[in-house]
Formats: structure tokens, sequence, C-alpha cells
């Protein structure tokens, strides 16, 4: 089942808005015999893949799947079936599927006689599969807050200069959560400061993330700024009273305009916005700054990990990572859980995520 | 020598103003055949503790010891005498002794036909000893800034609450560190707002640091005070011109206050205070807070190691952990190295050391 989790993490940031699975089929003998994982969106799962690589071999064998083998016929047939026709003995599967429209394979396997387990390192795979089980649960996507900040939690200095305050090493780590995810999230703060791109760049064969940018007024996104260029599509959300300073071109540029309800407390509609995106698609949101947009994402509890690129430097005055928020005191602290923490050249990635709280 | 440098840690905390060393002793055939370490100041030196333990079995052997073999009467007699004296046939170091009243041991123990060898484990050894090493090359005491703040930079909510940010396990830790250091220096603004004690409590055998309140005006430290009670010694720093509202018995009840003058941008002048310090045999400086003070620290270029203690916590708002020091743009960032980092419970504790600069 380890090798199936690392197998299915191969997926990670190519097959959204279908889970990442990997699957190992064992022969009789219980030698393995084939191995898959779901690649893409559209393309055969990671069960497909690995009962063809087993081909005869997989008759009276075993299957290892992190997650609960799929019921149903969408632009693929459903897996539980294949397994019967292999003639697989025994499914093991690490996950349950929560997805309401795909549950229902153990329950099928097992009509037709095939021994079935579920549990084995469950949460491992869980943790592979964050963003899609989030966004099944909660309907909407899984959010990522990351920053950059010194160690006394500055994202600039004083007169507003930052670059860089991390190392090349971490601004290249940036780019791969961003193949990872499938929609990498702005404010208007960010957009007129940094003009960013927000595509990911030297990472071979990324599948490019959708770029947002929340421009509540429509006033920060102008005609020539990077983030509209064809490197990925662009969507910018603003609010739905705002004459925006660029919609894109009529002839399809990759450029979307997205109107939203204001939030009372300023800013757009957060769980809105999400609501969009979640309709679009997309089951992973990298938010990336600022710290006012990141305080509307936490005053609204769509923060579900946190990743801060620590750089070992002092400033003494600057700018923090995370304004607004709601917060006055502290009993109501978001609190999280280190799950990681990883050198990064000079600097320190620290991934924390939101103690799950019972549904 | 590995054995050598762990020797030597056992004594951090307990032997200033004297380094830390640890002292193997090998018989002619390579056999470990007594080992030692400074245990206090004032008693025997690493060397003649090992000399004791091997007895005989040194005649014709190796001494491994950590810091270069003293070549001073002070209140022990000079090691390189005691090996020679031993019929050590050879020696190896890791660190030169940098102390103009100590070097020469190296030189004494050739002329007296033994082999000599330095610089085996210098890193390791240096790390161990490097308050003692900083305070013998810059004529102050090694300064570590300690801090607990949220994962986005925050010591305290909006409200100014702040129990507890960190868990119980930092806590701990932080009464280690007070441990290990000589003194331990807080500001008025703390000195009001926790009335803290700073005392070493829960560490068996600890040596009590020295407790210093840097109250510029002479108005936050007042009768009744925790820090004023008789678990540890107490040094009251206020300003030349200033009437403390409290200066200690007259009895003698381990409180002193010392006058220093006042620096141009506020506060006491920080060169001064560590001068004092190191005048009193204070070689290691733990500075606790708070954001105010530690920016004097930083500005008067006064910090060798910071440790952080990072809560994975978001607040959103709230006071910065370091306020001040002189910095406005990105380039004068005071830049360090990564050393540590460590779980502790929920918490990471990041050990950051200022990167050398060559003298």
């Amino acid at each position: 089942m380890r090798r199936a989790v690392t197998l299915a993490a191969r997926g990670i940031g190519s097959t959204s808005p279908n889970p990442v699975v990997g699957c190992v089929i064992l022969d009789a003998s219980g030698e393995v015999a084939g191995e898959g994982w779901h690649q893409r969106a559209g393309g055969p799962h990671a069960e497909v893949h690995a009962l063809r690589a087993a081909g005869d071999a997989a008759r009276g064998g075993t299957a290892l799947v992190t997650l609960e083998p799929c019921n149903h016929t969408g632009r693929t047939g459903p897996c539980a079936q294949a397994l019967i026709d292999a003639g697989i003995a025994r499914v093991v599967y690490a996950v349950a599927d929560p997805n309401p429209d795909a549950t229902g394979g153990a329950q099928t396997l097992r009509a037709a006689g095939i021994s079935v387990e579920q549990g084995l390192l469950e949460a491992e795979a869980a943790e592979g599969n964050a963003a899609w089980l989030t966004s099944v649960r909660l309907g909407r996507p899984h959010v990522t807050w990351k920053y950059a900040a010194t160690l006394d939690g500055r994202i600039a200095a004083a007169d507003g200069t930052s670059r860089w305050i991390t190392s090349a090493e971490s601004r290249a780590d940036v780019h791969r959560l961003r193949a990872e995810c499938d929609a990498v999230v702005v404010g208007s703060g960010t957009q007129r400061a940094d003009d960013p791109h927000l595509a990911a760049r030297g990472i071979e064969g990324a599948v490019q993330p959708l770029r947002v940018v929340v421009d509540t007024n429509g006033t920060a996104v102008t005609p020539g700024a990077r983030v509209v260029d064809d490197a990925a599509p662009t969507l910018i959300a603003v609010a739905d009273d705002a004459t925006p300073a660029y919609e894109g071109e009529s002839d399809g540029d990759g450029v979307e305009t997205v109107r939203l309800p204001r939030a009372a407390e300023g800013g757009l509609d957060i769980p809105t916005l999400l609501a969009v995106l979640h309709a679009r698609g997309v089951r992973s949101v990298l938010l990336e700054g600022g710290a006012t947009l990141a305080g509307a994402f936490v005053a609204a509890g769509a923060v579900d990990r946190v990743i801060g690129y620590l750089a070992p430097v002092l400033l003494g005055a600057g700018p923090a990572a995370l304004a607004g928020g709601g917060i006055t005191t502290i009993t109501e602290a978001l609190r999280l859980d280190v799950s990681e923490t990883v050198r990064l050249g000079p600097d320190l990635r620290v991934t924390a995520t939101l103690v799950t709280k019972e549904h």
C-alpha cells in the first residue's frame, strides 16, 4: 500500500477534478504483477492501468488501492467491475470514497464474492488526497495559504522592499506548489505591488493553474499586466458593481472576468468566490497573498493548510504576512498542527494543517 | 574527540566564566583510560579529571581535549604541565585558546617533546564553547535572543493576551536555556506587562542566572516584583539620572542597582550594559524581551544567536517580536544561518546564528 500511495502522488497536480489514486496488483502468490496510477482526468483510472500491466497474472490476485474503487460510469467505466472481470480475489483500499456519485464500489465487489478490506495506511493515503477529500466533504476547494517571511514575521522591510527575503530554492519550491494546485489566488494589493505572473515556471510537464486575481474594485489588473499573458488561463474576480479596468479580449485570450457580491467587511465574499471556483472544477487553491486577502480567508474559515517559507533574517520593521482575520484575543487563535518542516537552502519551510474538526 | 565534545557539554551552564572542556585519555595501546570534563569554575580542569581517572595508564598515551590545554596558573595549576608530568606522549586538541592569559599551552607541550595536533572536530567543539569564545574575542557576553511567536509573527493577540501561545514543552525548554546562561535580560515593558520571575525552574542542579531588568527610568521594578525574590540574584539597570522605585535592601538581599548612560535613541546604552555584565563574569546572556529591547540589541550589533519558539497558530493581529533595530530596507536585513530546528510538542524551535564575520 505504501507503494500505491507513492504512485498516487505522481498524479498530484494533473488529475483534478479527480482524486489521485495509486494501485498495485499482486498475483495469486503475492508477487507484484502490475502498478498504475491515475494520471489525468479523463484518462484511465489507477486500477485499469495496473490491471493492464498485470494481464492474466491478476487472476486470483490482490489489488491494493489508495481509494475505494469507483462504482460509476463516468468518462471511464467503473473500476469495481474491471476488478471483477479481471478475476481479482481480494481488494484492500485505504480510504473510503465520500463522493456520493462514486460510492458503493466496495459493496459491488463484495456482492461479486471478492474479499474487501478498508483502512490500511488510511492517514497517509488521505493526506495525499487532502485537496480532493476536502472539496468533496465541504463543497469548496482545499485552500493552502502560502507566505514568505523573516524569522520576526515580516514580509517586507519598512520601505516596502522585499526582494529577496527567501532564497532561490524557496522560490523554485513555490513554482512546484503552483503546479500542484488548480488555482493560484492573489489580491489587488499584491497585484498592484508586485505585478505577479503566477504561472508555474521551471516544472517540466506542469499543468498550469488558473490564475485568479481578487480585484474587488476592478482597478488593479490593467492591460499589459503579467498575469493576463497567455502562459495560463486567468480569472479576474470583481465586485458586481465594479467597472473593471481590464476584462479580457472578446476573441478569447484566456482571461475571464467574474462578478461577485461584496462582503460586508470589505472585499469580495470569499465563500461565493470559492463556490464559483469549485463549480469550475477547481479542487485546490494556492492563496499567495497579500495579508488582507489571507485575513479574509481566515475570517471565512477557508484556510486548510499553511505553508510558510521562513528566512533566517531579522528586519525589526515592516508589514506582517497576515492582517485581519477577525481574531482579537488569544483564545480565538486559529490553531494548526505542524505536519512537516523542511530546509530549503538557507530557509525553512513549515507546513501546518488545520486541526480537523468533527463534522 | 566526539566523546570529549559530549563530555564538555555537560559543563554548559556551570563553568562560567570559564569555557566548557572535555578530555579523553587513551593509554599507549589506544584504549580509553580516563575521561573528564570541567565541571565548575574553580574546580579542576577537564585534563586533571581525566588524568586522575587514567592514573598510570596515561604514561605514553594520548590526550584528546576540546580546547588547547591552558598554560597559566589560576585557581588551578596549568594543564600543560599536568599532561607533561603524567607522561602523555601525544596531545590532540580541537580549538586553539584565544585567551591571552592562557595561550602557549601547545608550545609548552611541544617544548617538552610531546607530539601536538590541533583542529580535530574544531567546528563542533567551537559550537559548544560559543559563549565563551565570543566573550573572549569580543570582550562582551555572547547574546541569545529568545522569542515565542505565532506562525504569522505575533507575540500576543490584538487585545494583548498571550497566555499561552507556545506549549508547556516550549516553556520548559526556556527554563533549560535560562540554566545554561549566566544572565537573563528583560526590558521595562516586559517587566511591567508580565512581572516575570526569570529564574530557571524545574532543572535539577541548575546554576541560577543573574536576572537583569533594563529599567531605564527606574519605574518598572517595584517592591514585591517577582524578579526581586531570593530565587536568584538580580541586577536592575537604570539611567544614571533616574530615581529607581526599588533599589534592593541595604542588608544585601541579592538585588543590586547599576547606573548606566542613556542611549541617544532612547533606553540604555547596550554596549555599556554588556561591558558591565562582562566585568561581572557574565559570558552568556539570554535576552527574553521585549520587542523594543531586542531591537536595541540588534541595532547595537549585539545578537549572536536567535532562538524562536514558533507555535502553529495564526492571529492576524497583535505585536511583533522585534521592533526597531534601525533596519529600514531589505539590503540592511540581519542575515543568520539556521543551525537547528526541533519539534517541541506542537511547536517548532528554530535556532539561527549570526553569520560569522571575519575580524
